[in-house]
């Protein structure tokens, strides 16, 4: 099974669903505004484009991690090609969720929809990754990311995240969006990846 | 003919046709819902979604056989490039009648026009993957992916199901969309690929 | 200035043009339908879908001339890329006039649209294959495709039948969009790419 | 972290980014149109056809100065993904205030909106352009592109015109509009890149 295509088709993924979320963003109805419509339009935009960036870094974020791994990776098998295509399906489909989001405001269930999506995100991804470098330390131990108790806990915690904020979308859903922003700054602080770039040289 | 830019062109159409299906899941069309509507919209979902799943799953699995059988394939003439455009055709063609499908729920129609388009999807990968090894044997019959009984009947398989399906909508369309289901499940079964796996190295 | 870069991001314009043609088809705008009203739909979808694949082919087969010129060109200049830019406008735009030829059929303001966006496209190619071509002419002559005079006018007969194309659109555009699915398939008979491929080994 | 996947990733949001343009040219909303209404709306649509020939090349005109530069780039660190993410976040948000622009036309609100984000995008790529360099330059100086005042100038000075743009658009958003086309006029003529192009061969 060839590496380069298999990076090169969940590139693609990522790249058109992070890109497609432009499309969710909701444009007004009306077909003509005035200037100070389309201000009030704008204005009451900024929830929407909370929902817009944080999907986008959440994505960006998956995508980091998984460039991170597969860079140590020398062989793929079966298992792992059906993991990454069940992981890249929970990519593709954040656009969905974040457009019910963007448009009907924070609702506890399309919240929790959006929530789930990001657990379901979080939860394949890692299973791809422990299996993977779990696979690679058999093959290969002296060139293989360490699974460490470290690395597995960071891993965790931001699908721990994306859970607790599922629970909390029936209560809080405010919150539970607040709690999504949180997790992606979280991922976005230099440190998280350091356990699989031991090799700073390009490859 | 570089396999490179052909590969990695096949590579972005299935990448993009498969990100685009989540596009065709129907928003609520109101401007606004309450969080009970929102459920109500949630819950009577899950047929849009199935479908969603099942179209995922089915460009996935083909994209999967394209790569295992040209990771073999030495040399492409213009029959194959011919041959790959149409391939390309159904597969870009597919969000069409998932979108009727997913708003409109499992009518005749429309489900033997999802069949129609699975069916042939399958038929033009079979004369895809039947042309390139019969000229891979010629060319180099040491390291082509053998043309057996087996593997042509594994393939068959599926678009015989497609095909069953097709004609099933008319009566069952319910039924039909089952079978669809049960085709995926079947091709993401291991095993399905090994025919042309006899390298598990990496390439 | 890398080729490969500059493959990469062609490839991936000419997979997204190509592939968001599917999103042009216009749905039904009822919010339910029953069986007989989804045939009747389906029944007079032809038109569309003539003009998809016609798309669809037009695109295609400029991929392939793009890839057989320049897996010949060893070197990029800032005229080359900049030409390609304008050649990738035109086939970005492509989707626009189908989708008005799409959804209000051969009226004749909006089939000329679309065959001055084919005119467009096959100028634009025409140019940067000149360019590109003569430069590498100068720079190695043993291995640069030929300018002869077959190849020119092979390549200017589409371009000259898109413009014949655009101007009937006035007056018969039925008879027009007749004329584009010609082009298409004359192209797609196989010897229209031979100069370019005096070596069928993979590159 | 390779440098082949960062650029295939980039390119890909890139290319789509600058293909789903396409689907901001709002359609006409009648569901028939006689010859003479299709003129008309194609007559009036020039003012969304130089928006969106002012997106597109302001996207391409990124494109090439992200290839200028990182094809003299030997290592990628944290802060250069997360800057490249940022850029490619402006990258992909450009269709939304394209879009605002081509519906309603040149509004002081959306204008502004516009502008803003072609800053933000100039900011970004300024950014990454900058720390990208000081760190090539340290690890590298013998291939490292120059940091010196004109290409610094050169740089900025299409920031400052989006900039400039964007205040100048709460007053007079046809001006603006003007300047914008200048900017991207102004960056598509030879010699903007030339700083960069050090090794005219191939790479």
């Amino acid at each position: 099974m060839g590496k380069g295509r298999f990076e090169a088709f969940s590139d693609g993924v990522f790249a058109i669903a992070i890109t497609l979320l432009v499309l969710e963003i909701h444009l007004p109805s009306a077909d003509t505004l005035n200037d100070g419509q389309m201000q009030h339009y704008l204005i009451h935009l900024w929830p929407q484009l909370v929902t817009y960036v944080t999907s986008f870094a959440t994505i960006g974020i998956i995508w980091l991690n998984h460039h991170s791994t597969f860079v140590h990776v020398q062989s793929l098998d079966h298992v792992t090609l059906s993991l990454n295509l069940v992981l890249l399906l929970t990519v593709c489909f954040v656009p969905f969720p974040t457009a019910l989001v963007a448009k009907y405001g924070a609702l506890p269930a399309s919240t929790a929809l959006y929530g789930a999506t990001l657990t379901a995100m979080g939860l394949s991804y890692g299973a791809l990754w422990y299996y993977t470098v779990r696979q690679e330390t058999r093959r290969s131990p002296a060139t293989a990311p360490r699974l460490t108790g470290v690395t597995m806990l960071k891993g965790t915690a931001g699908t721990a995240g994306y859970f607790v904020g599922t629970l909390l979308a029936f209560v809080a859903p405010r919150l539970s969006e607040f709690l999504f922003v949180s997790v992606a700054i979280y991922y976005a602080i230099p440190g998280r990846l350091e356990t699989a770039r031991r090799d700073p040289t390009p490859t």
